[in-house]
């Protein structure tokens, strides 16, 4: 026969640590602290198998649970030195919900229980305090009504019918607050409740305590499978199997004096991570107080000063459990009339950087070793030592004034400030004018990177983690906020509405990147130190602490990985900025970006309405010697990191005017009739442009754009390497879906570089290969290897051809897919493992079984996710390629990767 | 050693019929014939292994091969009784190339060879012609010049040096024609075509025979590697290592005077496959004068006039040939002062009608088993007996008038003719008034189809194979011809035009959709037979002997086949249509074609402009009746064969509309502002519709669509089943990706069922499955089949997706990677085996690891393709479904799947 019920108390415990899974995480802990002899009021757990039990048997409990439940209370009894019942000195005690992961507010708790119109009396003998007495017994019959016999409204609008009475009684005796009652109008209202008890449900309340117990024992039980409940284990993804535990515990009281107290407290400053107790309490006052935020508790420092010889205990134990759990512990306390108890403890919550400065110190102090600190920080959390945040009390105080306009999706950690404006130009000359600028779009396209660059921050109303502004966002570094659907974005009135308030142009506006807050008017920003001692060089290493940390969590993730970590980067600036943060190539550089820049656009666009090949190479004649100042730029930067270079890769539509006005004056510039221009434009226009006339097909309908490009590549590499600087050109051909494409397009581009280093009159190592970004490169890809020297997955596109969803058009079905757990999550974020992963696994296998040392790496936006970053070097690829702002990201997920195999 | 040579001729041969490898088609079967005894003139053939060693080695000759080369001529010297080189009984030869298939004009001939100086007099002497000999002279000399010795002008636009004189020379004796030319003036002519030769090519021409010989054979080989022969064996995938051999056959005459003629015949008509000897003669000529059309031959019943004798020997040997290769022949014959000699014989090509006639009537002849004629019919030809077609000579002289205004794409076979008319509502007047019309259009949509059905036949300038316009018509069995990019349409002047000619609305126009011409003008139809049998019952079938030749495939066919096949049908009268043709149920019942008729459309719409869920129900509440009274119609017409159902799949913009005026009309109608119209149709605007908001995504967020749908479908088969008829529905949810898809829509349809049920007092077996339509359905094909009672694989969508291509926009380059060979065939039309058919094998198979017994299909286009059918058969699939008009082919692919696979 199982074990239903185990006892703690008194400096041991039938249970430990790490049963959590049967006695939950508070009832494994309270053990856990009752066997290090830390002061623990004395209870026992009924483990979570009776849950399920309960649930398997038609909610009835297993033979011998009821004897087992009295032995332990006869354990309780005995340790605490009073007895469940008892008019003199009664036992009382909590019964509390407590799974093996925390669930919190979602299920019920009853305090006080065992008080009746006998015990009572005890209670107010011990405390010699009438009014203590009645007030916890009116807080019982409340709770226990509520809670137990379901009295509690359901919806928030109906009334409590006890918080009715109490509302009653304090009008009645002129008062406002529930402490200006007298024990006589507690005594008076403990009545009138239980007479709305039997109004309610026609019965009496129980006056038994062991009636009272199993009472509550089955409401927590019951709980279990509340709506709420169920949603949220729904929602976090964990199974309805695990049940609840229940921890009944011998009632201790802060509120019985000047002498009593209850708080919470970390073992480390949970914020910034400083090795130091933290916490606030609140004298005279129950654990509820605290939460309830109806008094403003008082920090630790202030214990020390009233209750030195507590304070130093709490210290003590503080420490003992911090050493014990090798963590840093987030603990809640009671003192009661200047007695200690611990009444929870379990693993902190922190910050990015109160992670990074707890794993890296505990490090120092030889509490673990640096793998294990890799493994306690959330990769994503690293973002928050990257980008400048706003002052956290001044964005309280606008949220607070409710300025709160909107929320989106935080694509952009960071913070940023600026004036609103609504189009690219206008963020142009307000960067001239040395104004910050918001760009607030109801979508961004490549036209817009001028003002996205020079803005502060850009916030759309269209658009998911990997849309346009999201993406070039990220790699810009810079703040951004995207999809926020409840904003009105009205271009014409340039105006922008939520809810009630209109903004306008110039108006101020912030954004909070890493949260997706969208405040109104101006909230001061500061830089990150990180970036100052990378980026800005403002900071020198050794004056950061924050950088010292964040350097050697770098390092021992470096000495970790197997995984090279390459960025996107498409500028030199770029690249600079990767290699600070320690990227080791550039995975994909995208040549169609620096098609935007100046004049460029215009011998762009110039290519694309000719006629006749030789009028596109003119063109294109053009743009060789820029492109090749590009690739110089970079190389330099990369000094002999590969460095890999996608060629064209959009439809030329994304090229050409959209606007009449921009129409007129581009066919005047063109020296064409506005009719041509439109009937080019019209019949570039595509149906599914995803899908249609662009990467590898652009280069074999026109081999010309796949030469120049060549040539500005290898003609950049051969002057580079003529510096006497390194230099490794690899050259991705996108979008190929058959060996042939490939074929075609490596022709092109072996020809032009055989003429290249003829004519330079030096030879430089290169590298052909391709992107496997649709379904059929993957399926394909023993034949494709044939010809690519190296893959590299496209998974953005590779997620799009999969799923046959386009990430531009998701937005009206996709988040509904993820909140109705039809999927895990957003395919475009995180790898879908099972349909597009599997491909890749494919796609890595037979490209191997062609080529054993077959290079392989990932380009998508995926490469910077953890969860996708981890599942890349579970496939036994080479490297990951992500934005600049990411790198230090995957370094990291790299790092965990390897250590999670072992 | 190998043996390079074999020889020919008396009875008697070295090679045979089955050597085409080795000898080539036409040494192979000329071998064949002399072994048969019948009359060939002697010769001999050298083996493709000296061309591939020919060219293997530097363009030199394998040791042996002269020696061989001397014996074969002195065979064919005894054999004919004439010695190569002789003044007085010249041997003379021809000598040309054989491959192993057919490349007419490709490679290059010599013919007459043997003749010079000394020779020519011999030929005279035995022909007792002057003139005769120097005619054979001059071609002789001026065909050597061109083939051997490179005089032959490589553009059309040079003169051949050799016809400059010739034309010099009539014009000197005041003479038109070649045949007024005296003996004399072509002694002349022989001797400055010689002097031509000296000066072009610095020697002189050579009058050694033996020398003459090895220059021919040498330039036969050589050509195996020209321009034309290399570009035609790419086109037809032929590899370059097959070479070609060379055959040297003694020189026959037909134009030794009214005794001799030359002809070319089939041993049964090849257009219409009756059972006679079918060919053409001339007398007094070379076979050449055959070919160029400058004297019109006469038929074989003038040969049997004029040489009764001739013609029974040859109808025997023709006969003879027949029985011998248990195919019909095409020959080619001279009859050299009175005495027959076959020249040639292989099996000769046939239309779609003869084909089927021959096959049936071999097997009733009992010359070849049922299962052979299977094989010997290409399905597609079915096709031809399904069409209308045009009068034959008509056609050929609106051709011959320069009527051929276009050529596209031979989407929807048939012939047609009507007046042009540029949009839906104009083919629906002319239909009323009872006048033929064809609709043209630049492509079309769905809101096209009440035209296109009034139509006689849809022309369009853009679209593939599988363009909405090309589907449609194919369903409807209209003559269709799509693609036709070098045709102008202007809706606005109501004009197309081609070329230089301008065709105005109301013009006749008449296209062919067997070969995709576009003609000007009327042009007489006729109807099928098979047609007037199957569907108009206008003929019975013991009247129409090419339903009785059809019937009978069909029959052999069913026998075979272990497919089932099915039919793509959205109306009550396709599926009688499909029936007819041996649909054995509907694989793919497309519910949204349903939408656009008649009011429906306007529920659809309000259903799409509802603001919230009631009122898209009270818009469905208006849907429901009509189509439920479309499944009733559907459902008794397939009396029992299984009908699959699709719930909705276009996105929903495409049911609104796109012009001002419509939205203007359709804002009154619906009775809301024009500018909340417009703001909902911007908000449905996608940017790539094709993967965006449709199939299952639409039934998920809007599940009160598939409610309706399901109970439309369910309510209809309770109906048919409560009066006494068999109903078998299978309803099929589109695009799931995610078997938690297929779930959510499985829920709602088992929830209609069981209330469709209980209101109606019946129940109805069915069963749920799913469109396998995107990548990742077929890769986790295991999970969807836990869920999915049958998997039905839609290849148009997931040829999209898989290769990432958008067949609306691969007009720009999908055409041209057909002609450069970078993929094998347009995978719109045929399956892509090695990328979308691996998914689909992965599909099947994990299908079936979860299910062994899933019933499997396709119900994409490429159901009703030939080699895509025999992939699907090669899978396991149970079932393809395909357009009505093509269930025939299916049928007989499916049977010639089984015969390929033994």
């Amino acid at each position: 026969m199982s074990k239903y019920v185990y006892t703690f108390g008194a400096g041991k415990a039938e249970g430990k640590a790490d049963m959590k899974n049967l006695l939950g995480g508070k009832g494994a802990n309270l053990a856990e602290m009752a066997n290090l002899n830390i002061p623990v009021p004395a209870g026992f757990t009924i483990t979570t198998e009776v849950c399920t039990s309960y649930y398997e048997n038609n909610e009835t409990y297993p033979d011998g649970l009821s004897a087992e439940v009295d032995r332990a209370m006869a354990f309780v009894e005995q340790t605490m030195g009073s007895k469940f019942g008892d008019s003199e000195n009664p036992l009382l005690v909590s019964v509390r919900s407590g799974a093996r992961v925390s669930m919190p507010g979602m299920m019920d708790t009853v305090l006080n229980l065992g008080l009746n119109d006998v015990t009572v009396q005890g209670l107010i003998k011990q405390t010699d305090n009438p009014r203590f007495g009645y007030d916890c017994y009116r807080r019982f019959v409340q709770m226990y009504g509520d809670v137990v016999l379901g009295l509690k409204p359901e919806s928030d609008d109906d009334i409590d019918p006890f918080e009715e009475l109490l509302e009653k009684k304090k009008e009645a005796r002129g008062v406002q607050y529930d402490m200006d009652l007298s024990a006589d109008d507690l005594k008076e209202l403990v009545a009138e409740f239980k007479a709305a008890i039997l109004e309610k449900t026609g019965k009496q309340f129980p006056e038994d305590p062991m009636e009272q117990l199993w009472g509550a024992i089955s409401a927590v039980f019951g709980s279990w499978n509340n709506d709420r409940a169920i949603t949220y284990r729904k929602l976090n993804g964990f199974p309805d199997h695990w049940g609840t535990a229940v921890n009944v515990v011998a009632m201790v009281y802060g509120n019985m004096g000047e002498d009593s107290a209850t708080g919470v407290g970390f073992t480390r400053d949970p914020a910034t991570g400083e090795k130091h107790l933290y916490g606030e309490f609140l004298v005279n006052a129950q654990g509820e107080d605290v939460v309830a935020g109806t008094r403003t508790p008082l920090p630790f420092e202030k214990l020390q000063e009233l209750m030195p010889e507590t304070y130093d205990e709490l210290k003590e134990i503080a420490e003992r459990l911090e050493r014990h759990y090798r963590d840093m512990q987030d603990f809640e306390f009671t003192i009661q009339k200047g007695k200690l108890w611990m009444l929870q403890t379990r693993v902190g919550k922190r910050t990015g950087f109160a992670a990074l400065k707890i794993a890296v110190d505990m490090v120092e102090e030889g509490l673990i070793e640096s793998n294990e600190a890799l493994m306690r920080i959330d990769p994503n959390m690293l973002n928050q030592l990257l980008r400048p945040i706003f002052d956290i009390e001044e964005k309280q105080n606008v949220i607070n004034n409710g300025g709160l306009l909107a929320k989106g999706l935080n694509a952009g950690p960071g913070a940023a400030s600026g004036k609103i404006v609504f189009n690219a130009q206008d963020a142009v000359k307000l960067a001239e004018a040395g104004e910050p600028s918001i760009l607030v779009r109801i979508e961004t396209s490549p036209e817009d990177i001028k003002g996205m660059h020079a803005s502060e921050g850009i916030l759309t109303a269209r658009g998911g983690m990997t849309s346009h502004a999201a993406l070039v966002g990220r790699q810009m570094g810079k703040v951004c906020v995207v999809g926020c659907e409840s904003l009105e974005i009205d271009y014409r009135k340039r105006e922008m509405r939520a809810g009630d308030k209109v903004l306008k142009e110039g108006d101020w506006v912030s954004i909070d990147g890493t949260t997706g807050e969208v405040l109104e008017g101006h909230v001061t920003t500061k830089p990150s130190e990180v970036l100052q001692v990378l980026l800005d060089k403002t900071l020198k290493p050794d004056d950061s602490e924050t950088f010292h940390t964040y350097a050697k969590v770098m390092e021992w993730a470096d000495n970790v990985r197997k995984l090279r970590v390459r960025t996107n980067a498409d500028q030199p600036d770029q690249a600079a900025n990767a290699i600070a943060f320690g990227a080791e190539g550039i995975g994909l550089c995208r040549t169609e970006h620096m098609f935007f820049e100046g004049s460029r656009i215009d011998a762009v666009r110039e290519m694309i309405l000719s006629d006749d090949v030789e009028g596109r190479k003119a063109a294109l004649a053009k743009l060789l010697p820029m492109q090749r100042e590009d690739f110089i730029g970079i190389f330099k930067e990369m000094a002999g990191k590969p460095v890999t270079v996608r060629t064209l890769d959009p439809p030329l539509h994304e090229f050409l005017p959209h606007t009449d006005a921009e129409i007129r004056d581009l066919a005047e510039k063109m020296n064409i009739s506005v009719d041509k221009l439109n009937a080019r434009i019209e019949s570039l226009h595509e149906l599914n442009p995803m899908l249609g006339h662009r990467g590898c097909r652009l280069g074999i309908m026109y081999p010309e754009i796949t030469e120049m490009q060549s040539r500005a590549i290898l003609e950049a590499a051969c002057a580079v390497k003529k510096e006497g600087i390194d230099v490794l050109p690899e050259i991705m051909i996108p979008l190929v879906g058959n060996v042939n494409e490939l074929k075609s397009q490596e022709d092109v581009v072996r020809k032009v570089a055989e003429a290249v280093f003829e004519e330079q009159g030096v030879k430089v190592a290169y590298l052909v290969g391709t992107m496997i970004e649709i379904p059929r490169a993957a399926i394909t890809a023993d034949k494709i290897a044939e010809v690519a020297e190296f893959f590299s997955f496209g998974t953005n596109d590779l997620t799009q051809t999969t799923l046959g969803i386009s990430r531009d058009d998701a937005g009206k079905f996709l988040p509904y897919y993820v909140e109705a757990e039809i999927i895990d999550s957003d395919p475009f974020e995180s790898i879908d493992q099972e349909g597009v992963g599997e491909l890749m696994r494919w796609g890595v296998e037979k490209g191997r079984t062609t080529k054993p040392d077959l290079k392989i790496g990932i380009c998508g936006e995926h490469g910077g996710e953890p969860r996708s970053v981890k599942f890349c070097h579970g496939l036994g690829m080479d490297y990951v390629s992500c934005s600049p702002f990411r790198v230090p990201i995957a370094r990291l997920a790299a790092a965990q990767a390897v250590l999670e195999e072992k």
